[in-house]
């Protein structure tokens, strides 16, 4: 079995209870929903570099994934999404109520997988997860904060995606090299490394929402320009904007009136003509570099490294 | 100190982030509004009948303390609840968004407190804390699905409130046990008390929104009956009731139109025509017995034991 196969056929396999289906239901249509998986696959793609007994490591993955399911769920809820992977969020299908709750019962669970592990290094793994939990709650809360604001700048937009989205992805990456017996040095390069391919992987999002192939992205383009969101476009294109540019700009955002594919042509136009793509696209393979970098310090073969090092490319698209 | 003063000295010093502030202050606020402190009073309790040393399961006891506030900044979230201990519900004061996040935050917090304490039995303690919350989802969806009936059976009552209450305050005394290195045995008879108590608890609450003084319970007379709440009084009423009765008990829960005070009137009559109200306290008592009984077991001299018996009587009022 691949990784993924390996993580779907573990996912399907969990013995939930039915009672209540208030409760129960939603979580099975959430975890059920599929997605890359990518934070279980990071997980015991590092857990192996050390060792091969995999199925150790995969209540961890599980653990993971069950909570990047629950931070998704509330996370819908409170931008009001009605779709999420095609389908209606729960709280569209169900109610707000049910959304909370089963929230908050994938959260316990996902504490639940990671307690029930049974591997090395579990106290530090588990204080690792509630620290990067407690992390996500905090990217979060700045994120809605940015939404307010016009003059965020590139450093804080990129520690809000740090704690919103690597550090989940350099606790995967940790936690797999501890629950293998890694040493500290070993576990915490992974978790650099996993942190800025992290930050690379959003900022890629970001420019797949503006120049990406609505085929192989899977979304339509431009719904981060139509609600206004604070990607690394957006607030580079606000910090390079003279002042009249900058007024037209938040005017052309603001304006709820003009036609969505007015809107997205017109704000493009602007990110092309203050160069923006470029610029992302070198910060982009900036960060990748940076992550294969931090990578040759592990004490390990390189070959050994290679199939990370092969996933990480496949995750930026690149053919290497 | 006092335990309580122990509890609230060490809740007003632990040092929680500033930043970012929408995410924090919240919590803050929720853990200052006080409440009776019940489910870490418990569990140190519980600690102390075997180990004088305290302070080692305090971490354990602002866990749960942190878990118990983070249900019911849910619960208020979910039940468009407007006031908490006199002070308006997070939700109203910032917005349900905020209710969300700080409550996931609070839950992420609690489990981190249980992971940071350094006792023993500390696998046990994490899995029956994780069992637990669990648990607590599910009697509050059950709780969610009873106000959409009218057929709810005493038993379902009673298995919703275990859930719901219960098995908190047993999770505390047990996990008190577990940090003290106590047997297996006194740990179970400690969760059998506990879960008792909790049901007489829940049950004494019911009866005291209809029959209590104002004065003492700290809140106003007939809330369960103007919401139709179904408690533990109007159940009974609701299967001792012949077929008009019933229907007019539930006319009356269902009129929207008349005024507070003589539907409470009302409906308390027809609570005294069934006897509702003897049966109730009967049904305290003989819980409160099985609990005072089931500490017998303990393989512990009386006198150490004393507190605990006395504390259990102090929540239901008793002076003996």
């Amino acid at each position: 079995m691949t990784l993924t196969e390996t993580i779907e056929n573990y996912l399907s396999h969990i013995p939930y209870p039915t009672q209540p289906e208030g409760l129960y239901e939603p979580i099975g249509y959430v975890l059920s929903m599929g997605g890359k998986r990518l934070r279980p696959t990071l997980l015991l793609l590092s857990y192996s570099l050390f060792k091969d007994d995999i199925d150790t490591a995969l209540p961890l993955a599980i653990g993971l994934e069950t909570y990047h399911n629950h931070t998704l769920l509330h996370d819908d809820l409170m931008d009001n999404a009605d779709v999420r992977r095609g389908k209606p969020t729960v709280h569209k299908k169900w109610d707000a109520n049910t959304a909370v709750l089963s929230g908050d019962a994938m959260l316990i669970m996902a504490f639940r997988h990671f307690i029930e592990a049974r591997c090395e290094g579990k106290e530090q793994i588990l204080e690792l997860f509630a620290n990067t939990a407690l992390e996500i709650c905090e990217g979060q809360q700045y994120d809605v904060n940015f939404e307010r604001r016009t003059d965020v700048t590139e450093s804080e937009y990129m520690e809000m995606i740090r704690l919103k989205t690597s550090v989940l992805l350099a606790c995967a990456a940790k936690a797999g090299a501890l629950a293998a017996g890694a040493s500290p040095e070993d576990a915490g390069t992974l978790y650099r490394f996993a942190e800025k391919m992290g930050l690379a992987f959003q900022v890629q999002d970001d420019w797949l929402d503006v120049y990406g192939d609505p085929k192989v992205f899977g979304k339509k383009i431009g719904g981060d320009i139509l609600c206004g969101k604070k990607t690394y476009l957006l607030i580079n294109a606000l910090n390079r904007a003279d002042a009249a540019e900058k007024q037209r700009l938040l005017a052309l955002l603001a304006d709820g009136d003009m036609p969505a594919a007015e809107k997205i042509a017109a704000v493009t136009q602007i990110y092309d003509a203050l160069g923006i793509s470029p610029l992302t696209l070198q910060t982009i393979d900036n960060l990748y570099k940076e992550a294969l970098a931090a990578l040759d310090a592990l004490s390990l073969p390189a070959e050994r490294v290679a199939p990370l090092r092969q996933y990480a490319g496949s995750l930026l698209g690149r053919k290497s």
